[in-house]
Parts: C-alpha cells; sequence; structure tokens
C-alpha cells in the first residue's frame, strides 16, 4: 500500500498494541522431500495454538524468486516496499556496526585489497586478512589521514571489509565506485555523477591517494577498493506512515540499525531471548508498536544445522505465553526471509507467517508451519508489505475509504 | 485489468446473460475464534449447490486492510478499480439521496455546525440535529439564498447532514474544503485551486455569505461547513468498457446511483427483495447484464444483529431458483465488502465470492462460505476489479489475445 493513501485513512487509537515477532531466517526446507521443515520439526504447542486463533500464510520478501539480504527483508516487514526504499551498501554496513550516521554523512563499503607494482588488482580480498588485520590497518589510516575541513572515519567490519564515513557539510554521494569488480584492472576514481556530489568525489579521491601511500608498504593488504557510496534515506517516517510509537528490540546492531533507518526507537542489544522479553514487557506501557527481532534462527541456518534450528524455534514457542500475557491487539509472527539449513544461506521461499486478533477471521489451521500455512487466508505468497496495513487494521487504527 | 487491454477483446455476444447478485456486506466473522461467520451458519442449500458447479474466492474490495465505503466497493465489483476511480464526496451524497446531477453542477456534502459570537466553530455537528431540523433548515436556505446566474439545491440527508449542489454554466469543482474539521476554529474560505474552479469558488463563498446570515438567528445550527467538492466523473462508461448493455436493480437510491454513475440503466426502487427479483424476470430479454443488490445483510451486520444478518442470507437463498431458472451464463453471487455483526460496521475481511458457469472450472467444494472460499480457484485475496472480465469470459465474451 502506498504510504499516500494510507495517511489520510490512519486513525488514532493509541489503546491498541501490536507486536510484530521476527524469527530471522524463519521458513526452511525438508532435508528430503517426503521430510518436515525446521518449524514442522519443532513441537510449538504454544504458537500452534495462536495459529488456530490467527490468519495464516506465507510472505515473499521481495519479487518471486528474488532472495533478500537482511536490510531489505525488514523494510518490508515495516511496511516499505523494498523494491522501491532502496538503502546503500554503505549505509547498510553503518548500521550492521552500529555506527551512529548523520544527515550528511557520506558512508562506503570498503574492501581491502592487494595491488601490483604496476597498481593492478591482483586480489580484490586481500587473501582475506583476518579480522584482527582490518582493525589495524583502519586504527592506522584513521590517524595517518588528515582532510581538512571534514573527518574521515574508518571502521573495521570483518576480515577485508570495513566502512568508510566522511562527515563535512552539504556533501552528496552520488559517487561511481572505485571497485572495478575484477582483478587486472586499477582501482577506479570516485566521479560525481551528478553535479552536488562534486565535492563528496573530491574528497573520496583524496582520500583514495592518501590511503595508498599510507597502505603501499602492507602486504597483502596494500590498497583498498569502495562501493555503494550512500547517505541516510528521507524516506517517511514510520511514526509518522502509520501513526504509531514504535519500539526496537534486537541483539545485533543490523537490526536495531534498519529500524532505527525508519525512524524507530531502539533499545540497547539485549543479550538474550528471554531479555529481549523482558524489555518488551518493561516498555509495554509507553509505546504502540514493538519489533522484535529473534537472530538466532537464521545463524543456525546459515550454519546448516537442522537440529540447532528445530531447538531454537522450541525456545521462542516457550517464550509465547510471556507474550501472550501482555495482551497485545495484534501480534504478527513472521521471518525476514527464509534460511533453511539445507541451502546454508538466506533463500527466496516464502516466510511462514500468522496475524493474531480478536478481529481475524480464523482460518481452522491448528498448526504454524510452511504446509499449514500455505492454505491460509494471507495466501501462499503474499507481498510482506502488505503486513503492516493489515497490522493496523486489526488493530482498529485504519477508517473507511470512501463513503 | 485496464480497459484499454480489454476493449479491443471485447466480442459481441449478445445472447449471453450475467447476472452479478451483490448481498451488501456479505462477508462476515464467527462471534468467537471457534464459531461460523453468518454466511457459515445459513442454511443455503440452494447457494450450496450452485458452489459446486462454480469457481470460489474470497475478493479484496481495495487494498489489504483497507475498508471500503459502498461507492468504491460497488465500482471495484463494476471493474472499476476504485484507487483510481475515485468519487467525491459530494458526487456520493448526491447518490445516496437520489439527486438527479447534472455534467456541469458542482456537489458539496454539507454540515450544519455550531459558532460562537466570535465566528469560531464549537460543534462541528449542531449537536447532532435531528434529521427534521435539517429538512427544515435546507428549505429556509433554498428560499432565502439568491445568486444570480446560478441554482443552489439545498437537500437534507440526515440529522446535520446535507447536500449542496451549485448549478450553473463551466462551473469546476477544483475547490478547497471550508470544513478545517476541529473546532475552535473560523470555517475556512472556499478557494479555487486551480484557475478554471475560480467561478465556482466565488458562487461558493457568496453562498457561505448569505447562509451565515440566513442562520444567524438558529440554534444550534447557526452555521454550514462544505466538504468534497466535486463533479460527475467522465470515465469509461461500463456499456462502452464492457460491451454490456446493464440494468441496476436495487432498493435504495445509493446503489442505483452508483450503477448510474459508470452509465447503468437503473429501475425504480424496488420495495422488497421478491420484487427485485420480479424486475429480473420482466427485463431479462432485454439487457445483458444485472446488478442486483440485496441491502439488508449489510444493515442487519450495522446493527451487530448476527441472527437477522444470518435469516436474510436465507431469505436470499430462498429466491435463488428463481434466478438460476432464468438461466443466467454467468452468475456472480458476492458482497461488495464484509460487515461482520461483530464488528457493527464496514471491514476490511475479504468477501466470499462464486462465480457460475457452464465453462467454469469447479472447485470441488460444495458450500458457499467464507473457509470454503478460501481454498477456491479465485484466491484467497484477489482484487473485486478482476471479476468483470472473468465474468465476460466466462460469457463467452472476450477473444484470444495475440495469434
Amino acid at each position: 500500500m502506498d504510504f499516500e493513501e494510507l495517511k489520510p485513512l490512519l486513525k488514532n487509537n493509541s489503546n491498541s498494541k501490536i507486536v510484530l515477532l521476527v524469527l530471522d531466517g524463519l521458513g526452511g526446507l525438508p532435508l528430503t522431500h517426503e521430510g518436515k521443515t525446521e518449524l514442522e520439526t519443532a513441537k510449538t504447542p504454544n504458537l500452534d495454538a495462536i495459529a488456530t486463533k490467527s490468519i495464516l500464510g506465507l510472505q515473499q520478501p521481495l519479487l518471486p524468486g528474488m532472495t533478500p539480504g537482511s536490510g531489505p527483508a525488514h523494510l518490508g516487514l515495516f511496511g516499505y516496499d523494498p523494491l522501491k526504499y532502496k538503502v546503500g551498501r554503505g549505509v547498510l554496513s553503518a548500521l550492521g556496526i552500529d555506527f551512529d550516521l548523520k544527515a550528511d554523512d557520506v558512508a562506503a563499503r570498503g574492501n581491502f585489497c592487494t595491488v601490483d607494482n604496476e597498481g593492478l588488482i591482483t586480489d580484490r580480498r586481500a587473501g582475506r586478512i583476518p579480522t584482527k588485520t582490518c582493525v589495524e590497518l583502519c586504527k592506522l589510516l584513521s590517524d595517518n589521514v588528515n582532510i581538512p575541513g571534514v573527518e574521515v572515519f574508518l571502521k573495521p567490519v570483518k576480515e577485508y571489509r570495513f566502512l568508510l564515513v566522511i562527515r563535512g557539510r552539504g556533501l552528496k554521494a552520488n559517487i561511481t565506485e572505485t571497485d572495478p569488480q575484477s582483478v587486472g584492472y586499477e582501482p577506479l576514481l570516485a566521479q560525481a555523477i551528478t553535479g552536488g556530489s562534486q565535492k563528496a568525489a573530491e574528497i573520496t579521491q583524496e582520500f583514495v591517494s592518501q590511503a595508498s601511500e599510507i597502505l603501499k608498504d602492507q602486504h597483502p593488504a596494500n590498497m583498498l577498493l569502495l562501493r555503494g557510496f550512500s547517505q541516510l534515506p528521507t524516506w517517511p517516517k514510520f511514526s509518522e506512515a502509520f501513526g504509531l510509537k514504535a519500539l526496537a528490540i534486537a541483539m545485533y546492531p543490523m537490526y536495531r540499525g534498519v529500524a532505527k533507518l525508519v525512524g524507530m526507537n531502539a533499545l540497547p542489544a539485549a543479550h538474550s531471548m528471554e531479555e529481549e522479553i523482558d524489555m518488551l514487557e518493561a516498555n509495554w506501557e509507553d509505546n504502540d508498536f514493538f519489533f522484535v527481532h529473534i537472530k538466532k534462527t537464521d545463524s543456525a541456518g546459515e550454519d546448516g544445522d537442522f537440529d540447532l534450528k528445530v531447538s531454537i524455534i522450541e525456545k521462542v514457542d516457550s517464550l509465547m505465553p510471556r507474550i501472550m500475557a501482555l495482551k497485545p491487539d495484534v501480534l504478527i509472527v513472521t521471518g525476514d526471509h527464509s534460511t533453511p539449513a539445507k541451502m546454508k544461506s538466506h533463500s527466496w521461499h516464502p516466510v511462514p507467517t500468522m496475524i493474531y486478533s480478536d478481529l481475524c477471521r480464523p482460518d481452522c489451521i491448528a498448526e504454524f508451519g510452511e504446509h499449514a500455512c500455505r492454505a491460509g487466508g494471507l495466501g501462499p505468497r503474499f507481498p510482506a508489505y502488505e503486513l503492516m496495513p493489515m497490522a493496523l487494521a486489526h488493530a482498529n487504527r485504519i477508517e473507511k475509504f470512501g463513503a
């Protein structure tokens, strides 16, 4: 739904509470064609009981066959069509390490790389240097780069990956990438695509030039490549788009970051799932909308550990009575995408989803699982971004359209 | 489907007859999560028998979570995407009371309101004056307003609501509303948004000025507010868009009105459901398409009377043999939206729908109800405006696309 269609229909109903519980990478696959998925294998008496009072379906995070990263997948859940609301890699990198981006900051995702005597790239990942080396190199650059009038931040991410942030007045990030994406070439020049980005392009080139001098005797990371120049987007705020005071509860920076990107408040990182529910309880009265993120389902899927993913789902199930005891008007249980242990990666498979509410038209389905969800009233492949308007409707927060 | 895509494919097949039977507010909710909806509770042997020879589904009138008013909901059933074909409130008010709008007329929805000594609004609804007072005030204004060169019509609607129509040459309705939507403010000036609307804006201001003088000693309705300035739309006619000679049969003006809005002929208001079927039979030979509107399902839902809604559905069921005896090539049974008795209001829940035709691929579903429809071939949440092209196809009225 377009925010413009929805906005005039928003109803102030601040007594109603909505919980969006996201089990990261929830969707799965059976290990054999005859088998069950992780969610179907897990014993989930509490989720199944909620299913009987819910409307079910499978949501598609992007387009058919498209596998989302965490950023776009969460934007969809928050009601922002991820193909329309695109986030640059630089900004996503900043979110992932909890870097506090400001409005004018230009962020880029960096790789340390190796170049030969002639400056041609021989390894785009500098032999996958360990994170420890990345930390040292970022410090070396931070201590020695000096560009008048701007601040330059270098933050290690993982292995050869780092975040570059340039902070200065009136910078625009519409700049070409320096990574040619192939070995055997020189790094490209950062060039302004539009006039307004001229200043940021010049600063970037000055940074690259100083960095190549500082790194030249390092091995194997004697150069760097930059991609995804981007800035904080100026999208409609979640609170204004949906008329909700929203709070994000998560254990990892990426998820707090993407929530903050749409203007949600985010609590400090929790240390366990139990603490996430503690936080939910403690902040219940002061907010309308709660995004609660469970990370470990995805990690287990990425590791190919079917049984671990099953046990984490069962752990979440055991926490459901605490959530239900708060009497949410609307509870959505879903994932941001599928991460089948069978594939050890994110996938495109649609994600089991249920909307519990006293106003939903129940499906007569007594199980929360991929197979069961397919027969549900939400449909077998509905766009993730439809969840928010439906949540608002079930929370009695949307007025009638037309007379 | 876009009319432009469809138009070149329309086939003249004037021997085929389509009936669109709309049970207003048909969709419902169970009173408890374990229960049945109104339609599922009703004993409907005739509808169930038709279901076995039909394709079923649940249609979504607008977007997910959006609750439609009667106007937009019917436009969708008539094949007009209600988010694209928008009707102003003024025009909808005129339809609702059977006012015969002309092409250049400017219509507005009016409220009588109360203002204090300084002209600030203290009650936007003038204490919800009874309809009788509204009738008197409309007459008072009609008798005393005098604006050279135009005709001004004031028609009571209900309680504090009235319809204003300004009739003159070359008027355009692109005017700002005078209702500030809050108390404590003066009524706003009606201003032209585009140059062509200047004349209508000036006439409106002159009307408001005279009306405030005429009303000043009335209590509590000593002023008025105007919203939704609009004119008859210039949309593709139903007959041309779909190649059908169409007839509307209804008991209430709103539904005859919205049918006339798309160019259907409408019979005079019927006085009972039986009379509606009499009218269908009497006009069978001379038309291709019949929109038959049943109002009382919605009224019962609005009143929260679950049992009454059940009994009206059963009454409609008892009339189905008379419709089937006419041997329609295509019969659609649906609602314009859901009106669950549980909510006492229109709602966003998708609406049970079936298309009966000798050419449909039946679903092997032997019941017409929300739960049964969800599993049907039309899908659990398809857009209402897809019904018309499907009806045409099943009536053998669409040619092959491409060679």
